[in-house]
C-alpha cells in the first residue's frame, strides 16, 4: 500500500510518500503562499504528490494548521492562511486530483496520531502530547484513542491576567511558553543588556534569536528565561495531569529539542502541583517521532482510512 | 433487583436502598466518626444497609472521600478520614458482613457516573462533572465513558503563585473558589466592614457566614466576590472546554444551588476564554441529579456490577 502525507503548515507545506509501517519513501517541502489561495495551493500539492509517486497512492492524510471538519473534509478555520480558506471542500478537490481517498485533521492532532501508531503510542495507552514550537499544539490520547476534538492545550489558561494571546485570549501557555514567547524575552533580555552572549551569538541583530542560540548561551538571565517557560509547561502539564492522569506527558517541537533544560523543571512543577496522587509513575518524554510527527501521523490518517 | 449506595463522607454518611432504575426506597444517615477506624465505620455502615434491606441486597457502590483502588476494592488515601484508612480492603470487609458484592469509587467519581446515568449523561456522551462543595471534585465523561482516573478538577492551578491549597500545592481552583474559600471571603468582608447585611443575617457571628446567606445578602461586596469565585470556576472550565471540548459543563454541589449567580460568570469566562473553536455550543448546566448525584451513583456502580 503506497500512502501519502501532507502536513500543511503557514509557511511550508511537507510531503511525504511511505508504507502502512511508518517509513518514509520520498518526500519534498514547499512553500505554502497560502494567500495565493486554495485552489493555487492545492494544485501545487497534488502535482508534487504526483511527482514523488507517479503511479498513485491509495490514501492521502492531510494536517491542517487549525479547524477543520474531518467528516466532510473541509477546512472551517485557518488562523495563518488567508481568509478564503473558510469552507473549502479540500478533500474531495484533493481526490479529484489525486483519484484516492482524501483525509482531513487538525496538524497538531495528525503529530498527536504519528506518536500514538509510530512512537510512545506503541507503550503507553494513555498521553497528553505537546507541539512546542511557534506556537503550542496538543493532543490528548485516552485509552489509545485519539479525541479528534478539543486538544488545545496551549490555549489553556495559565496566568488569568496575563499577556495578550495570538487567540484573543490573555494568559495562555502559547503567549507564556510558546518558542515565539521564549525568543521574545530573549530580545527583551539583550535590549536590557542581561543577555551580552545572546547577543553576540545573535551578531548584534534581534530577528535571528532563536530557541537554538538561547538554549546555547552562556548568559544566566536567558537560563532562568528558559527554566521559567519550562517551568509554565509544566503548570500546563500539571492540570492536565491532575484531570486526567495519563501515564505520559510526550513533548515534541522545537522547543523539546532542549531535553533536561525543559523536562527537569516540568517535572518540578509535576511534583509541586499535582498531590492529589501520586505523580511518580507520570513519565515526562521527548516524542520518539520528533519532527517527524505530523508526516508520519499523515500516514498514519491515510492507513487508517480517516478511522480514529 | 435490591441495590445499596452508600457515599462516605469525612462528616457524614450518606446510605440508600434502591432499584436499578435509580429510584431511592429506603434511605438513612448516619455521623462518620472516622477516627474510630475502619473495623468501627463499616460495622456501623454494614448494620444500616441490614436495617434498611432486612432481605438482603445483590450489590453495593461504595464512595469514598479520597483515593481507591478500585479493582481490589482497597481504599489508599482518605485525607479527611484518620490515617488508619490507608490501605483498608473495605470492599471484601463489607462483602464479609452483607453477602453481596461491594464496588468502590471515588466519591466525586461516583457522583457523576450518577449523572452519567440518572442526569444528563442521558442527553450528551461528553461532559463534565463539577462538585462545588467544601472542596472542588468532579468527573469526566468521555464518549459516555467515565475515566475513573484523574476527575481532580479542583486542583487544576488557576493563579501559580495563588493561595496554598489543602492538598499543598497553591492557587488550586479549590483554593480560590469553593464554598470554604466564597465563605472565608465573606468573614473577610464583614470583618472589613464591607459587608453589614451579611453580617446582620449571621447575627454577628462568623461561624454561621454560608454559602446560603451570602447569596441572599444586598451587600455589593458580597456580590462580586460571589462573581469572581464564578469568573474562577469560568477559568478552570475554560481549561477542560480547550482541551477536551466536551458537549456540557455540569455543575453539582451546594454553590451550584446559586444558579445564575454562577452560571453567569461561567459563561463570560467560557466566551472570553474559548477562542479556538466555537464555545457557544458548550452548555453549562446545574445538575439533574443534584444532591442525590453521590448517591445516584452508588446505585449505578452497584447496577453496572462496578464495570464503569
Amino acid at each position: 500500500m503506497t500512502l501519502a502525507s501532507v502536513d500543511l503548515g503557514g509557511t511550508n507545506i511537507g510531503i511525504a510518500i511511505g508504507t502502512a509501517a511508518g517509513e518514509i519513501v520520498a518526500n519534498d517541502q514547499i512553500p505554502t503562499q497560502g494567500s495565493l489561495g486554495p485552489a493555487h495551493v492545492l494544485g501545487r500539492i497534488a502535482a508534487s504528490v504526483k511527482r514523488l509517486a507517479p503511479t498513485g497512492v491509495d490514501a492521502l492524510g492531510l494536517g491542517v494548521p487549525g479547524l477543520c471538519d474531518i467528516r466532510n473534509g473541509t477546512t472551517l478555520f485557518l488562523p495563518n492562511l488567508a481568509t478564503q480558506w473558510r469552507g473549502v471542500a479540500v478533500s474531495s478537490m484533493l481526490e479529484n486530483e489525486l483519484g484516492c481517498p482524501v483525509y482531513l485533521l487538525n496538524d497538531a492532532r495528525m503529530a498527536t496520531l504519528g506518536e500514538l501508531d509510530y512512537g510512545y503510542g506503541r507503550q503507553v495507552k494513555d498521553f497528553v502530547f505537546l507541539t512546542l514550537g511557534t506556537g503550542i499544539g496538543g493532543g490528548v490520547v485516552l485509552d489509545g484513542r485519539l479525541r479528534t476534538i478539543g486538544g488545545e492545550i496551549g490555549h489553556q489558561t495559565i496566568e488569568p491576567d496575563g499577556p495578550l494571546c495570538g487567540c484573543g485570549s490573555r494568559g495562555c501557555l502559547e503567549a507564556l511558553a510558546s518558542a515565539t514567547a521564549l525568543n521574545a524575552e530573549g530580545v527583551r533580555l539583550i535590549r536590557m543588556g542581561q543577555a551580552p552572549d545572546l547577543n553576540d551569538r545573535a551578531g548584534g541583530d534581534l530577528n535571528l534569536v532563536t530557541t537554538e542560540l538561547m538554549s546555547s548561551c552562556s548568559d544566566e538571565a536567558v537560563g532562568r528565561a528558559i527554566e521559567r517557560v519550562g517551568r509554565y509547561i509544566g503548570i500546563g502539564a500539571a492540570n492536565l495531569v491532575t484531570v486526567l492522569h495519563p501515564q505520559m506527558v510526550v513533548l515534541a517541537g522545537g522547543l523539546a529539542q532542549m531535553g533536561d533544560l525543559l523536562t527537569g523543571p516540568i517535572r518540578v512543577e509535576l511534583r509541586r502541583r499535582v498531590k492529589m496522587f501520586p505523580v511518580d509513575g507520570v513519565r515526562v518524554e521527548v516524542s520518539l517521532t520528533g519532527h517527524r510527527a505530523g508526516i508520519l501521523g499523515g500516514l498514519a490518517l491515510a492507513r487508517r482510512k480517516g478511522v480514529i
